[in-house]
């Protein structure tokens, strides 16, 4: 590489950098919730029953219901988890560490769909209760973008980037390791749990900055 | 400054760095607990009634109690709160910003001691109840350490430093804006809340690093 091409490189990189640290991406904090197959709702909730919508969420198609159910682990229950739609191939709970250590249970930090080998627990709804066998997880930290937000301020799906949340405040915070899920179905956010959130300060609709 | 003396200044600067960061500062993660006035500890578990030791902590003079109460907020109720010993001149409550919201209470981060105009809450023991109107706080991250640690480490009393904390980890997280708190009741210790140390992936004695 000659010296003007790698000039060229660099200063594409860092006017990339500072492109994005000048971004605003909202934080959108995850309460407890569960994403849910058809037939399990259908034994928890009867043949036939519908998951009826409460709200929109912020990415595109996706709902809270009305519908809560409980989960029960080895040592604790956590009621009134509630459920987002529409219904998943899988059913994938997703609780922070602190809740986890209520229900008696380990998951795995996993990104969304990556079940295999995840934490088994007990979902018990108004007319029937289901065994999952893995499906139970923590979230993996994880920023949401369209394909135009990932163009414009230069980030690639996959791409593992850290995140300033709480910036000058008490409960200031890097997080690193933080994954990139580009996809048209997906709108500018970084999701946090509430363990994250707490420790850093931070409520839905704050800034992060990539840093 | 000259240029000679720059230099030297620099080169301690850096050395004093880089000593720092090779330092592991073992981690405490703080459960919620109590620290209570003897007068409240009378009102709830009886007048004459002693705090009796469970374990030593890891802070010299410092010990977890047997005795547990509960504390009450508007929305709800935390049971099995521990107090620690000794007696305090103020009771001081401190809780994850997870188990704030529970109570209904947003109380400050704050330091140690540091209680006007902090959050009140109702506490309850099998022989009474108080209403604290200062007293519960979300514990400010602190690094504790004795005075010959600190001149070791190159750390000063009230120091603002950052630390990495689960460093390899898929949920590595770099925590800004930790106070430095040298005294010789105090042994070499990272204190972070359940909320921070599950952001983070860590548990007590996981390595923290000076960044």
């Amino acid at each position: 590489m000659d010296k003007a091409e790698l000039a060229r490189e660099l200063a594409e990189e860092i006017s990339k950098r500072l492109r994005r640290s000048r971004t605003r991406v909202p934080i959108g904090v995850s309460n407890r919730h569960a994403h849910i197959t058809q037939a399990h709702f259908e034994t928890l909730f009867g043949k036939g029953a519908a998951l009826t919508k409460f709200k929109d969420l912020s990415q595109p198609g996706q709902f809270a219901g009305n519908e809560k159910i409980d989960i029960q682990g080895p040592k604790g229950a956590i009621k009134g988890v509630r459920l987002l739609g529409p219904f998943r191939p899988k059913t994938q709970i997703e609780v922070s560490w602190t809740e986890a250590v209520v229900l008696g249970i380990q998951p795995p930090v996993r990104e969304s769909g990556d079940l295999a080998g995840s934490a088994a627990l007990k979902l018990a709804g108004p007319l029937g209760s289901v065994e999952v066998r893995e499906g139970l997880i923590l979230a993996r930290r994880h920023l949401h973008c369209s394909a135009a937000e990932a163009a414009a301020i230069g980030l690639s799906n996959g791409e593992v980037v850290r995140l300033r949340v709480g910036r000058g405040g008490e409960r200031e915070t890097v997080f690193e390791k933080t994954v990139v899920r580009v996809s048209d179905k997906f709108s500018l956010e970084l999701h946090l749990d509430t363990d994250e959130a707490n420790a850093a300060g931070a409520r839905t609709g704050d800034p992060a900055y990539i840093v």
